[in-house]
């Protein structure tokens, strides 16, 4: 059922791929993590079983009945000495992914936590429920059912990196222009979490329990991170002060929802180039853009950046690994500010 | 199955969990990370099924056939812009848990790799192959099993928090003097890791190009991560300069090792309290004291350090979180300064 793939990456490539220098220094007041949400579950009727824990342990018997805890969320938070922003920044990766896709780019370079570290921001970056730092709960005990793993072909065809996916990296086919940097593709694979289809209710109690603990704040959503981004201002709009979505393609129906209690936050979606290429393209937009609709009748500030119209092409779903990654962090940057939201 | 347990954390009990204030403010270079290691294994014959990947999303159709990544290992890297240390630290986690265990302790309070920062080391801390954001690979295709799931007795007695574990924490025993805070154990129940047994082989060939590609450098190992840690030095002796193991329970047999690979390399073994207490008690030094004995035996610089008999009592399995835990901490640096390691 499996076969191992002969490919090697080739050492220049390698080199290549060394990290790069990193965006400026500043100066932290607190690096450090914390676990929140969540509550312990009783296992009971499972068989116990004679278990060798680790090379060189000795065998010994394991009861997997008892307490274990369901529904926690791990958080990473870096505080400065002297922000420059107003409010931290609470990144909400997509789905599949953990916080690590904030940290840096597949290719080395900064990511957009760092990014916006240098710029002055606080960054809060939590792993949602069940992936990641978060860990997961076994099935069918305690979750329904088991995850869903992505396969690079898929990821491929739906973050929209080229018309081919091939196992041989050297036959794989880009987008013109592409601006994933697609020799670091495997290395975004590596990224992939497994996606729990069953456990969102517990993932947005999670984030919804983190805006409590870390806001007033800006939340900063890529992909499906957005759904539970406006779900959670919805529950606390007290606390959300602005709403940035990177190519947010789940928003929720806005007939289905209180959206007046968004009102008054200002909100900036980001979309990238090739996405009528999106297997799954069509009326992609049409939630998007009903969501948009309502919060500008509303009287909303709202901002929809499509980066093709302002010229700037070949970006892929995963806008803040792109090449251009910090172009688009500037656009991002540049709009918190006229919102007010830097000193 | 599965009940729901109804204690609630009270009000003062969180605010007492309430994150204390960090340890010092540095100058950072670099926070970011990368995944390295690992191959691509094509997975095939498994059937298509019909999945609604988000809430809102439409139905769509999910093919788990295709490339997928596996061995893969998660690496955080802070740098400083002005280290005081001539090396890193490289960190290496116990069974069952991730790189989390470095960052902040369950109490809230700065966790050791905020110390060694605040005190001028460079910190490289991964995450175990399969576990946190190294993600895990699908079993039986990939991995040969299920993973163990560490229930919150078995870690209470097994990381010898105390006489008795109880689901209602006000029924709950801990030994007299417990340096572990108690009242934060659901806190480290959050951060159980669910357990991989059969693959070592991979986690190793990670940790190998971990040091390969960040070292020389110095290892800080907790319990399991120890093994790993010695295993890693006697692949690339060249590249480690030191070696701290806090309760290194599974230390190789030195029988079955190149020992003198490791000649030169000095090494520190710390040790808490009420290691007879510890219901796997039975020899459970006597693999580490046959390895102390070996390095010895060839020169090496080799200190065991009980903390008990320096009187020090109370300690756990879990060194890095107790309550003393920068105590311990300095210990460690203070020997790491004697070996010439802080400028």
């Amino acid at each position: 059922m499996i076969r191992g793939l002969g490919f090697r990456l080739p050492l220049a490539l390698a080199l290549l791929l060394a990290p790069a220098a990193p965006a400026a220094a500043y100066d932290v007041k607190e690096i450090g993590s914390y676990y929140l949400g969540g509550h312990m579950v009783h296992v009971e009727g499972l068989p116990k079983q004679e278990v060798q824990f680790s090379t060189g342990a000795p065998v010994a018997s394991y009861d997997p009945n008892g307490d274990v805890e369901t529904g926690q969320m791990y958080v990473q938070v870096v505080r400065l000495t002297a922000p420059l922003a107003t409010l931290p920044l609470v990144f909400f990766a997509g789905a599949g992914f953990s916080g690590s896709v904030w940290e840096s780019t597949p290719d080395g370079r900064p990511g957009w936590q760092q990014y916006f570290l240098a710029h002055g921001f606080d960054t809060i970056v939590p792993d949602a429920v069940g992936r990641g730092r978060s860990t997961w709960s076994r099935w069918p005990q305690i979750y329904s059912a088991a995850p869903l793993f992505r396969t690079a072909q898929e990821g491929w065809a739906l973050f929209r990196i080229g018309p081919h996916y091939d196992s041989n990296p050297a036959k794989r086919q880009a987008w013109p222009g592409e601006q994933f940097p697609v020799q670091a593709w495997d290395n975004l694979v590596k990224q992939f979490d497994p996606r729990w289809t069953t456990i969102d209710g517990p993932t947005q109690d999670a984030y919804n329990a983190l805006v409590q603990r870390e806001c007033p704040c800006i939340l900063i959503a890529h992909s499906q991170g957005a759904a539970f981004a406006i779900a959670a201002a919805v529950r606390a709009p007290d606390r959300v002060r602005a709403i940035v979505g990177l190519e947010p393609r789940f928003t929720p129906d806005p007939a289905k929802l209180d959206t007046a209690k968004l009102k008054g936050i200002p909100m900036l979606f980001i979309w990238g180039d090739n996405i009528d290429k999106d297997p799954a393209w069509e009326n992609r937009l049409a939630n998007p853009q009903k969501f948009e609709a309502a919060m500008r009748a509303q009287g909303n500030r709202f901002d929809w950046v499509s980066l093709p119209e302002r010229g700037i092409h070949g970006n892929s779903h995963m806008l803040m690994m792109d090449r251009n990654s910090e172009q688009i962090a500037d656009i991002v940057r540049d709009w918190l500010a006229q919102q007010g939201f830097v000193h």
